[in-house]
């Protein structure tokens, strides 16, 4: 046997046999031949084989993850369709007499490369998707297998280097039972989908993919971020047991379900869910959320050849607002920029994307797209009980202008004769240190607080949490994130509103209990969190840990930070 | 006449003609000769030429600037003297009976772009050199002027769209009046130097390069900010004016130059310089510091091909210490990475290498090269008065880190029988939030605070001081800034030690009546702003400041604090 250890990133245990996700061999020899039709019949035969998986992957990932995450397989699709890409192919193969594998990949790297310098990033994603669909046809070609995960048909566990957005979207539940990566942290993107999907992952193990082969047997451990490689029979039943007590346990947090979140002092909070589409809102009722604390609005913008119309935003936040009934739905304004580019929109290329322009910022700037935005969120008000809030607000004169165009979005409709609510709660995020130092300012104008943590701890820090030479800075429990949260929520009780969290930081186990101490009011996170933070919170004395809370903020560390907070809540 | 506005990066009034600092047009035809002979002699002399001004360039250089900043032009020249590059251009001309221009952007062409292509710094480095000094062979085989701010020697304005340091480097005070570009701020490392340089400089006009023609007459008025074009009789008669009015100012500020910096209620602030080099002591002491509260140690290491040896190093600390006498020099730690690279270290691409791997991250990974610093440090320290600050902290445990290998390293050398100063003040940089947000903890284990406020405005709020589309967001004033920077000051003092700032806030005029009401003890700016801050100081009350603390700090938005702060001074 043997032990990896990685970064625990969606809960559960998972056992189960290899399933190498690796880019596979696609090395040939260039040839002559001398039957060019034999030879556009057979790249005539790997197309129509690869335009089959990509209908079947595109049905398969409909069915499971709705349209919008379909839309990629579609462009594929035309991409293998496009007589402008396919006929150069075949004119190759007849007048240069050289076999299908060479003519298509010099076809290919002479419009990948001609993509690629245009400067257009729309144009540039359109060489990534030749790029990708010219190597599952030359796969075809070479006849070696070309890893779908969205096509696998026997229990596994999938192990790579790292998964893309569109590889875990592809992911079928009932047969991929968990998955592990060589890189990635708790916030990367296959982390946040991993508990999403709920399957158990362990991601950031730094070796899997080079220390497993296929058929090797694995246990994913996602409760202590640990892998497992061809355990023994005995620890294969610990594990098993394991596996057995974590279902039970999910079974008595399901009994949880439908109850209130009350601390043992009596304090009710709000346990609510982070959700990207209109289909996520099903997993957040199934885990008893008592309502969505972020409702990420950039899928609605993402992998589409154009801005969403008011109409699509509108549908959309209304089937979010019914379906949730009368909880509550925070909903927050489009952050694209950073690390969220929009292929049709030419954002700057930018030497420090993190502090750049993005979200409120270029809201702003582009208000005709904003306001498109805040029509559609306003149309859908009166469908449930819908809350607004701006991402990366620095200065409170941003919150004043963003609030001026929804009230004047707002004028304009009622003078059209279109129903609005009349209580629409409007706030912001704080994820920028600036607001969360004045937050006693900002706290007279906005009518709630919801603290990005994933955010406002870089930016504290001053560290990248994607950069790995410095995510050992990215320290939820370091006291001057603790100070501004603190400050963030004595400002927020100050002025009789209420402050959230929207960050990974509000599911955290350990973060919990030093979160109720200083008062917060809504814990927003993974909907699969949810009933685990629930059973933590019914035991937890609030009043106790507020008795600390001083010395918690005055420690100089975050060690020292965990090892208080570990003492008291034992 | 016309008026183009920009920001003031370096005080006084420059009139003279324009010197338009551009690249030359070097386009050329490929041609068939007859006579390789003759072609080759051409070369070589176009060769010969361009070798004669590096060499001038290069003297120039290390006289008016040090050894360091010299380095360049010595890789210039060899690039010049290697027959690998020269070589294969005549054979070329020899072979292929073409004429010089094209046989040399051929050959040079053909290894930028092998060096382009190597993962290496250093080599893409080459890259840039070659680039560099074949162009200026170019130039002199076409006949066209290659401009050489070095070799001016008239009375002009040099304009262009940047200035590179390279190129500020070479500007000789004695004819260059002024500057003003296209881009850049005052931040930017044009803006420093031209104050270092105590040269009159106008950034940021946006259009200056396509308004103005060589020869045109220009009026660079960097107290306010603008450039006048081709003014009437009248206007430069004003502008004369107002330059002897400010020449009359400087001969007042200059009687201040040996007195304390006392403000009108009788309280002592110290006012010293931030410098780069042992050169800029000069400029220190002719007006007025009464310290070095930085001295960046990064020129040691950048335009070399190796690190600087603890001798180097020792001998420059030596040399700056001795020459301030018992005068405190606050050194800072190398500070690289972010967009201050070293050719010869392979430090890694970053996404965002403002939140990255730099400073006190990259010193503690890479403890040689930081011991060898500390040594040379130590080692020197019997030669003034100094004080060590680590840059970049954000963590209680880095800064005990750092101290730990810098008391390891005092023992060494005592050890070792080496003489090192017992009373070595050990402090840190705060310009990273978090470090802001618990100084109180900070308080405890350092002996001073320097506040680096270039960097901890751009993290407190989230905006890359360097791009353009958010730099709106680089606000001093803001109240979050504001909060910060007292948090740090009531922090030092309640452990009764000191808290200086050493970003470009502390020469602020606007910026130095609220730091004096918030109880600043040291300011260290650009030298040349010591004599008019401390006119300005002389005259202040800080009690009277101190009286509406609360209300500064309470202020909503960076404007209301402005126009409070200005209600009071006036």
């Amino acid at each position: 046997m043997q032990q990896l250890a990685g970064i625990a990133a969606s809960n559960g245990i998972a056992i189960a046999k290899v399933y190498l996700l690796e880019a596979p061999d696609l090395t040939f020899e260039k040839t002559d031949i001398d039957n060019p039709e034999a030879e556009i019949a057979r790249l005539e035969k790997a197309i129509e084989v690869s335009k089959g998986e990509l209908e079947k992957i595109k049905a398969h990932t409909k069915q499971k993850l709705g349209d919008e995450h379909a839309e990629i397989f579609s462009a594929h699709l035309l991409v293998l369709s496009d007589p402008e890409l396919i006929q150069p192919i075949k004119d190759k193969i007849n007048n240069e007499k050289v076999n299908a594998e060479s003519a298509l990949e010099e076809t290919a790297t002479m419009f990948i490369n001609m993509f690629k310098s245009m400067d257009n990033e729309y144009m540039r994603e359109r060489a990534a998707d030749i790029d990708d669909v010219t190597k599952r046809v030359m796969a075809h070609l070479l006849n070696v297998t070309f890893p779908d995960p969205a096509l696998i048909n026997e229990e596994v566990i999938v192990v790579a280097a790292d998964l893309t957005p569109s590889d875990t979207a592809q992911l079928n539940k009932e047969f991929v039972k968990g998955f592990t990566t060589d890189i990635g942290g708790r916030t990367s993107h296959s982390a946040i989908m991993a508990r999403s999907l709920e399957i158990p992952a362990v991601v950031g193990t730094k070796n899997v993919t080079t220390t497993v082969k296929d058929g090797d047997f694995l246990i994913v451990d996602g409760l202590e971020g640990k892998v497992i490689l061809n355990p023994s029979d005995e620890e294969r039943q610990a594990y098993e047991q394991k596996q057995a007590e974590y279902e039970t346990q999910k079974e008595q947090w399901a009994k949880l379900k439908d109850q209130q979140t009350v601390t043992a002092d009596g304090v009710h909070v709000e346990l609510a869910a982070n959700i990207g589409t209109p289909e996520d809102v099903d997993g957040v009722l199934r885990n008893g959320g008592e309502g969505v604390g972020l409702y990420r609005t950039e899928f609605l913008y993402m992998g589409k050849s154009s801005l969403p119309t008011e109409d699509e935003q509108y549908e959309s936040y209304k089937a979010v607002l019914e379906n949730m009934g009368d909880k509550p739905v925070v909903v927050r304004t489009l952050d694209i920029g950073g690390d969220k580019e929009l292929d049709y929109l030419e954002l700057p290329k930018e030497l420090n994307p993190f502090l750049g322009f993005r979200a409120i910022r270029f809201c702003l700037e582009r208000d005709d797209i904003f306001r498109t935005q805040l029509r559609a969120l306003l149309r859908a008000s009166i469908h449930g009980n819908l809350k607004i809030m701006f991402p990366m607000v620095a200065t409170l004169q941003e919150f004043r202008d963003a609030k001026a165009l929804l009230l004047e979005e707002k004028d304009n409709l009622l003078s059209e004769g279109v129903q609005v609510a009349d209580d629409i709660e409007i706030g912001i995020m704080v994820e920028i240190p600036s607001t969360a130092v004045i937050a006693k300012q900002f706290a007279k104008e906005v009518d709630f607080f919801s603290i990005g943590t994933n955010d406002l701890i870089q930016y504290t820090m001053a560290a990248d949490r994607m950069n790995e030479k410095v995510s050992y800075l990215y320290q939820p429990y370091h006291p001057a994130i603790l100070n501004l949260v603190n400050n963030v929520i004595e400002a927020a009780h100050a002025e009789g509103k209420w402050a959230g969290m929207c960050g990974e930081m509000a599911g955290d186990p350990i973060a919990i209990p030093i979160l109720l101490g200083l008062g917060l009011d809504e814990f927003s996170m993974s909907a699969t969190s949810i009933l685990p933070a629930r059973t933590q919170l019914l035991s937890l004395s609030k009043e106790r840990i507020a008795s600390y809370k001083d010395e918690i903020l005055s420690k100089g560390t975050a060690e020292e930070v965990v090892e208080l907070v570990k003492s008291i809540t034992e």
